[in-house]
C-alpha cells in the first residue's frame, strides 16, 4: 500500500532530501523502500548508507511514530488522499535551496481543518521572530484582512510575525494553518503550545517530520518550502538581512508564486532584508490586505487602485479659473484688472472665470471688486 | 539681443505657458516679443489678449524687475550663457502637466554657485511639508550622503523634507540649490529666510519668476518641473496621497530621469503617496544614499549590492557538516550513532563531518562522545 510505503520512506529519509525526490521521479515508493531495505535493486543506483542504516531500524521507528501519532491525534495524508494539496507537486520541479527540495512524501496533520480546502485560497504571512511592534501590528492587521476576505493565512507558528499572523486570523474567527519544523505532535516554540493548539482547533497543524522529530536548524529551511508551496503567495513582514522568511520568499519565487513584501522604516534593522528583496525585484510592495488580495487575484497594482489620486474641486476647474482663484484673496477685495495683472491672464478671461467661480460659490462680488468666498492656503 | 527679448517674454507670459513653448519651437524670442507688442505678425497666429495687455505695461514692469534684481543681487541667465544648464531643454519635448511645460525662457539666480556646474551631478530630494521626524531625519541623512559623494542636492526650500534636504547638504559643507515658486529675491516660506540666504551663500537660489512675483498655487506645480529637469533623478521622501512632491516625481518620469522613493511605515499617512508611487511602478525603492547614487549612475539595485546576504561560518560548511552540527548539543555529549540517528546521516558521514568540525574548532571530543564547542541557538 502506497500510503504505508510513503510512511516508511518518510521515516528513513530526511524530508526534503533531493536524492529521494530524484528517485521518486522514476520509481514507485514501494520499489525505493524495498531497495532501502535490501529486498530490491534500482538498476545501478546505490542506496545511501544512512538510508540503509535507518532502514534496518524501520520496524521500531514505525511503531514509535504510530504510537506518538495516535496519542496526539495525528493523521497521515499522502498523494491520492482527498486532503492532499495538489499544489505540493510543484516542488518536484524546482532546484534545491539549502539542500532541500521535492514534494513531501506525506504530511502529518493535526486539527479539524481540511488541508486541501484550506489551501485553495491561501496566503503565507511570514517574517522576523524578533519583530518590532510595527511588524507585529502589521502582521496581525494584514492577516485579519486576508482572513476576513476568505483567504487562509498559513505561517510557521514561530515567535514574532508568524504568531501575529495566526492571531490575526483568530481575530476574524477564520481558520489558519501552521507548518512546523518539528513533529506535528510537538510544540515549538514551547511557549506557543496554546497558539498551536488553537490552530488545530480552528484549522490544521502540518508537518512532514515524523511525530517526535526535533526542530533542527536545517528543518526550518526545508519547512519553509512547504509554506511557500501550500499557498498562492508569500508576504514578508520585517526580515533582517539574514532571515529565514527571505528563504520562504525565495521558495515562493522559485515556485512561481506571488512574492510580496511590506516596507517599513528604512531606519529599522528589521526591515533591511525586506527592502533588499524589494530592490532586487524579488517582491512587490504591499501595504494593505486588499493589495495582497489584488496581487493574489492577478489584478496587481494598477487595476486595483489607480494612484491617480482623488480630484479636489480645485482640480476640476478649468485652468483659467484656477489661475484666477490664485489672484484672489479672502481678506482683501480686488478689481478684475488687479487680478488679471497678478495671474497674467487677460481681463476678458478673468471676467469669464469669475462668472464661473461665482456660480460655484467660490468667489464673492463686492461692488466692482472680488473676494474669495472661503479661506484657502497657498500651495 | 536675445537675453533682453527673453527677459521681456518672461515678464509678459506666465512661465511654463505651453503656448509660448509651442511658439518658441518655431519662432525666435525677438519675433514673438515683437508680435506681443504689436510690431510684428507671426503668420496667422493670434497673440493671447493677456499677453498683449501685459505687453503694454512691459516698460514699467521691466524697470521694476531690474530695480528689484539689482537690490537683491540677482542675475538673469538664458540659453547661450555658460551657466545655463542644457538639460532644461528636455522640457521642450514633454506634454504639459497641470497646464505647464517647456524650458524656462530664462532664470533668475542669486548666490555664488555656478548653476550649470552644480547641475552636472545633481539629485532632487523632495517630500512632504508636514513630514514626520522620520521623514526629516531620512531627508537630511540621504542628502548628506549624496552631498558627501559629490552630488548637488536640489530641492524647493519648503518646510519639511525640502528644508531638511538642504540642511543635509549644509552639514557636509556642500553646495545645494533651491528652486523657488516666487521671485528669487523673495523668501518663501518667510521663516525660511535664513535657510534661503544660506543656500545662496554656498550654492544658488533659482527662479523663473520675475523678482517680486508671488508664490501662487499654480507656480508651485510649474516650479516642480524645473527641479525635475535640473537633476538626473528625483527622490521622494514622505508624500501624502495628494502631494506636490508626487508632481515632481511625475515630471522626472516624463523627462526620463531616475525616479526614486523612500519607503516608510505603512501605518503612516505621510508615506501613503510614496507607497502608491512605488506600487504603480513610478519609482524604485531606495533606502540609503549609496543606493541613490547607484541608481543615478545606472548601476541599479543588482550591481550595487547583491541581496545574497553575507555568509556565516555555518553557511560555508558542507551540508553533511551542517546537519551533523544540528545533531550535537552544548550541554550533553553524544555518540556518533546517536548523532547519525538524530540527523539521519550515515555513521561514516557523521565521522567525516566531525573530523572537519573538530579541525575548525566547532566541536569537542569527549572520549567516544562529542559536544558542541560553543553554545548555539536553533533556527
Amino acid at each position: 500500500m502506497t500510503r504505508q510505503d510513503r510512511l516508511g520512506l518518510s521515516l528513513v529519509v530526511e524530508p526534503g532530501d533531493p536524492r529521494l525526490r530524484n528517485l521518486l521521479l522514476t520509481y514507485e515508493p514501494a520499489e525505493i523502500l524495498a531497495a532501502i531495505l535490501g529486498r530490491h535493486r534500482l538498476g545501478e543506483i546505490r542506496i545511501p548508507d544512512a538510508w540503509a542504516e535507518r532502514g534496518r531500524a524501520l520496524d521500531r521507528t514505525a511503531e514509535i511514530a504510530a504510537a506518538r501519532a495516535k496519542a496526539a491525534g495525528l493523521r497521515w495524508v499522502t498523494p491520492g488522499d482527498k486532503e492532499w494539496p495538489m499544489a505540493l507537486s510543484d516542488l518536484d520541479h524546482v532546484e534545491p535551496l539549502h539542500g532541500a527540495t521535492g514534494a513531501p512524501v506525506g504530511l502529518w496533520l493535526r486539527g479539524v481543518g481540511h488541508l486541501a480546502e484550506l489551501c485553495e485560497q491561501s496566503v503565507a504571512i511570514v517574517g522576523a521572530r524578533e519583530c518590532t511592534t510595527y511588524g507585529a501590528e502589521c502582521a496581525s492587521d494584514l492577516a485579519a484582512d486576508c482572513a476576513d476576505a476568505g483567504w487562509t493565512v498559513i505561517s510557521g507558528a514561530a515567535y514574532g510575525v508568524d504568531g501575529c499572523a495566526h492571531r490575526g486570523a483568530f481575530m476574524m474567527n477564520a481558520p489558519t494553518a501552521g507548518v512546523l519544523a518539528c513533529g506535528a505532535d510537538l510544540d515549538y516554540p514551547k511557549s506557543h503550545g496554546a497558539l498551536i493548539a488553537r490552530i488545530a482547533e480552528v484549522g490544521v497543524v502540518i508537518s512532514e517530520q515524523a511525530p517526535g522529530e526535533k526542530p533542527l536548524k536545517n528543518r526550518f529551511l526545508s519547512r519553509n518550502r512547504l509554506i511557500a508551496a501550500l499557498t498562492q503567495g508569500t508576504v514578508v513582514i520585517e526580515a533582517a538581512e539574514r532571515s529565514g522568511s527571505l528563504n520562504t520568499l525565495n521558495w515562493a519565487d522559485q515556485l512561481g508564486r506571488t512574492t510580496m513584501a511590506l516596507p517599513g522604516p528604512v531606519t529599522s534593522k528589521q526591515s533591511l532584508g525586506v527592502h533588499a528583496a524589494i530592490r532586487a525585484g524579488k517582491a512587490v510592495v504591499v501595504t494593505r490586505g486588499r493589495e495582497i488580495i489584488a496581487e493574489l487575484s492577478g489584478l496587481g497594482a494598477v487595476a486595483e487602485e489607480q494612484p491617480s489620486l482623488p480630484l479636489t474641486e480645485f482640480d476640476r476647474l478649468p485652468p483659467a479659473a484656477r489661475s484666477t482663484l490664485d489672484g484672489l484673496d479672502w481678506a482683501a477685495a480686488r478689481t478684475v484688472t488687479e487680478i488679471a495683472s497678478t495671474v497674467r491672464l487677460g481681463t476678458r478671461e478673468v471676467r469669464a472665470a469669475l462668472d464661473l467661480l461665482e456660480r460655484r460659490g467660490l468667489v464673492l462680488r463686492a461692488g466692482a471688486e472680488w473676494l474669495l468666498a472661503r479661506r484657502a492656503d497657498v500651495g
